[in-house]
């Protein structure tokens, strides 16, 4: 566990490296976070839940960051409104880089004789930490994609390690499917508790919705056609003038994107990315088609390859039968969220390795673009 | 069925007939509408569907009716945005009253010799219009009841025909159920197809919560805990600073609440009204318990009375597997609110006589409170 | 005394008697009242202001109304928000005429003794009213020009009963000039204290701007040449996406306009009008001239008829040295309002007759536009 | 020249030195800029204006720099939105000091041979760099002073030089004074044209109005008081729920305040200071004195010390008469204010030695609070 803890900590750091000074500091759009902060925000949740209450010894870093670096649990205190994280130029990224030293310096003490109660606790800490590895990479993208001089996260880096070939649909049976997890690793009480389900059968794409399909989309016009959309979705495309995914700007006859190795021309054959909720629906209505539910994603989860983009499914963000939420302020983790939202299913290319399962439940709103998402159909 | 129309038609009119001119006209938030403009749209939809397809010879009463008094279909024509309804002073209530009559005239011809594949569609436009019953006394309270001096819809309506008085709960077994309409009457394309679901086993109340126990949940500060709300519903609450249901007014140490009968002194063995979903959940919440999913709730209820309140279930309007969109503007009728939005179960003192079932499914935005709702609990 | 004030309460009503039930209710934008607004809360004023000061046995004709029909005095209770005035369908507009009917009633009897000290408020009681019967028919022009049907208000209502065509320019000779009002009749406050300035030599145009001329500038680019607009009035013009006078719509390669005759072609020789401060000196900017001061228009009046439009001066509401704000309610009639605000000086053709003067001060925001005004040009 | 270019250049970059790199990049309010914007934006006045213009061989040191650091010069291109700048965390402070000292490199070269039709162009970009520099003191101001941690900028920065005791008022007697610049140095376009204007006998206060005096206004009500406030300022207070002078926080029965040198007890004999117009006016009002006009100000200016706060008058920033905006993007950089600000006189703490002079014109909005300005009273 002290071997796992150091490897995490230290893969949050690297996710930054690249960057300059300046960019850990700016909140381009409320959803997403100055990468300080996320530093900060790990940190404190390690000092908060584990170090406050099992290091007998232990004194805060600094009185005030509790205040500063709790994202939204209500029940440890006050928080700074989402929307002013950007205006924080203090603590600065050499403070916040002390900040980490320290509580990790007391947690490989702590991790040294770790007590029986608190080893689930820092299970969590660890998949929360990469959790925010993962927005580390969606912020950072959206904070160089957004300057208008558009600086490369890695030149080399590929947002699509593998290209999907075989577009081919699978049949899945009817029957009772086993839901949730049931293994004996870590795994988030939103996959709680296991229970069956009963499925009619379906068939389900190998491979998820490319660019060049997207764009096929775009020019039947998609996006000027209500009768493809919700009602929210379309209400959303005209007060945004959306007309294409985000990062996508037009270059002449052709498209160019932002991704984190820099501007380049859209690749037909790679997997579509940053649509949301909406136009992933649109897309499969215009296609006769539709997305599956996240009981239909898992069910035929086992054949076929996922990985590369978080797939939107047709599910609201919903308790499962007999969910529970822990007490205390780990019980604000997923149960408070559990309205409003849709799931997504599967992992991305900027998920940690290992961080994923397939019965992992992610969720956003139906408007949200800025995860490396994506679209794969459904038939019957 | 054109005794059904006629009596249908006039019990429209009927509901207004306690109004003041003035009180036809304006649309105090944007949920609501004007009530002409509910005498109007009832009437352009027999006009759009089924007079302009089925009646040769049928002339429109007026040119831009069908812009005016569209709500939503997009497939036919622009329309003019809900917010601006409670600006149009003209057409007058006596030029709407002129287009009812007109239309009536011309439908009554129409049904005396209606075409087999026409019937459907009025019987759709008997079902909507009932639904348009259903919000003139929703809107007609929230116009009344907004007025700075409280008019009275009638003195004698009662909102509550039955105070309920058994508080036990009923045990449901676990098993396959069945779900969604399977009868040969009317019923709406998002109560199908019909199919089974696995249930676990759980307790229900026999009846709804009282306004006793909601002041109980005010009392005990249910509107300042974070801890019992959803993240959005928090918000809400503390953008709107929302303290007790709509209507409900402080008067010393008591409640005052608006009803359609004026006034009157919250009676505590009543069925509390007017709470959004996120009141409903968090009032659960606090409880210890929960609220019914909607397949919970058809499944038991053969096992309770219900039909005073629209029930919050805890399921986001989904469709149902292998529902279908019908063809045309008429697959606009539902479909496409399919997000964003909690399925509500049963009927309300608001609802006309025979129109629900215990498979409707009705649907609102999680922060709406002006539709006559409630709250039934649910254990395990 | 008590003859002018029945002439000109009848004449409030006569302005409404075009109107239907309907268009007395509503309130498209905030800066328009409903026209039945307008009748009860001119009353409201005597009510307040004389009878229950001055009539010793006077009771109310209702409790709520003063809390119903202040318009923005503090000091005499709360007030409802002026944009929810169009939410109120009661009191009726029969009510209200009842209460016009029962003040006036009072009103009479109070005159035919009217105490020495209560003269002057009645005197600016009769102006108060004269003021909402030009606001009167600028509200029922929005009202009736934003209905998608275009009712006119009077067919023959003619906004410009002359035309004018003496466009050359008067000079005037540098000086002290007397500014503010000396004569012995009633005059505003805010034409107080009376004083002298001294002016450069200015040309100034016998005539407004027409039409025609305005039609040039929108031609030449008008409104998207950032460099003629203040930066207020382009942030203005593009947020609002302004290209044209209010009330102007397109047709073919002609204008149309809505007029209180009803829907017409924009006569190139008459005065232009509903356009904003910001329109008037981005048109003055584009002439290469420029719009007078207020004082420069007061000294030059006398030589130039006027009249048919309020004339855009650029000169900002302020207090003329001495300015002393009347102590009471009364204090809040004009004081208040000194900043922020353009002063507009002359009349309109919906000024009652006998109203206005040359010493005359209105005032509004640099983006309103519901009132006709119009542009009249200096050189120098 | 050359000498000054150098000092003004270098006494930039100095006022910056006490900040940590993360502080150059917030904003944190529109209104204020991010310390490297202000950078850059010096710079390139001098790019765009002069280099880019008078010296042959200049090539610009970035191509989209005139893009990201233009602030409103709609004749030179494009600009970023003022609300986006806080987002740009590209270019660093490194590049934009990189920028500085290329331009500079260039700009000393210029000067050794500066074309006449050059210099008043230098000038002005001497006095604008001057303008900023003020501008940087109050931006760092308001991006530490909403830190959480309330950095110090300087521990010794004193925002008070001199304490004023001499509270007594001078009387200036009526007559024709002198307004505008008539010197031989450097002015602004809008201190044009000198010339006279008409005044009456009025009495002024030596010293400013203290934050005593302004706690005893707080103590006695005055932000609850609507009697005493502009009706725009009323709803200011009270959408803002302001209740004392930003900045200032409660603690117990004392005011504590966020200085640059850090958070202090507010000292009841210093000029209070980050007051709007509102504040200065309602202040002003409740001691039934009033603010002076700007030509007041400026007649009396000679008879009193001055310079510690930008003063309020009660003057609206209109153009003085036969006022003509130089061509050219140069005249977009006073005229197309000259709309809804009012002016304020004097200088302030921040403002550098020499820039100011008694006819010098500052301007804001009625509601901008960020700056150190002040009150002074003046009667009759």
């Amino acid at each position: 566990m002290k071997d796992r803890y150091i490897s995490i900590r230290h893969h949050t750091e690297k996710i930054c490296a690249p960057l300059q000074l300046e960019d850990y500091v700016v909140q381009p759009m409320p959803d997403a976070s100055p990468p300080k902060w996320h530093l900060a925000h790990t940190t404190w949740f390690w000092e908060e839940f584990i170090l406050s209450q099992y290091l007998a010894s232990y004194k805060r870093f600094h009185p005030h960051y509790a205040f500063l670096f709790n994202s939204y649990y209500e029940s440890v205190g006050e928080r700074v409104l989402r929307l002013h994280r950007g205006n924080m130029s203090r603590p600065t990224v050499a403070e916040i880089l002390a900040y980490r030293a320290y509580v990790d310096e007391h947690m490989l003490k702590l991790l040294d004789n770790i007590p029986q109660e608190a080893q689930s606790l820092v299970e969590l800490g660890l998949h929360h930490e990469q959790q925010h590895q993962e927005l580390l990479y969606t912020d950072i993208k959206y904070i160089l994609g957004h300057n208008p001089l558009f600086p490369s996260y890695q030149p080399d880096f590929r947002e699509t390690p593998r290209v999907e070939t075989d577009h081919r649909y699978m049949e899945i049976p009817a029957g009772i499917y086993s839901i949730g997890y049931t293994g004996t690793g870590f795994s988030f009480d939103n996959e709680h508790a296991p229970h069956t389900v009963q499925l009619q059968d379906f068939s389900i794409r190998k491979s998820l919705v490319t660019n060049g399909e997207y764009i096929e989309f775009i020019k039947a016009g998609g996006y000027s056609n209500p009768l493809l959309w919700y009602s929210d979705g379309w209400s959303w495309v005209k007060q945004n003038t959306v007309d294409s995914p985000l990062y996508w700007y037009p270059a002449g006859d052709q498209w160019q994107r932002y991704s984190l190795a820099g501007l380049e021309t859209v690749n037909p054959s790679e997997p579509v990315t940053h649509i949301s909720f909406y136009e992933a629906a649109a897309f499969a209505e215009w296609k006769g088609l539709r997305l599956p539910t996240e009981f239909e994603w898992e069910a035929a989860s086992g054949n076929f390859t996922w990985g590369q983009r978080w797939e939107h499914v047709n599910s609201a963000y919903l308790p499962y039968p007999n969910y529970q939420r822990p007490a205390g302020a780990v019980g604000e983790y997923n149960g408070k969220f559990m309205i409003n939202q849709m799931v997504l299913r599967g992992a991305s290319v900027a998920t940690p390795a290992g961080h994923s399962r397939n019965t992992y439940r992610n969720f956003f709103y139906p408007q949200q673009r800025w995860q490396f998402n994506g679209i794969r159909l459904c038939k019957k």
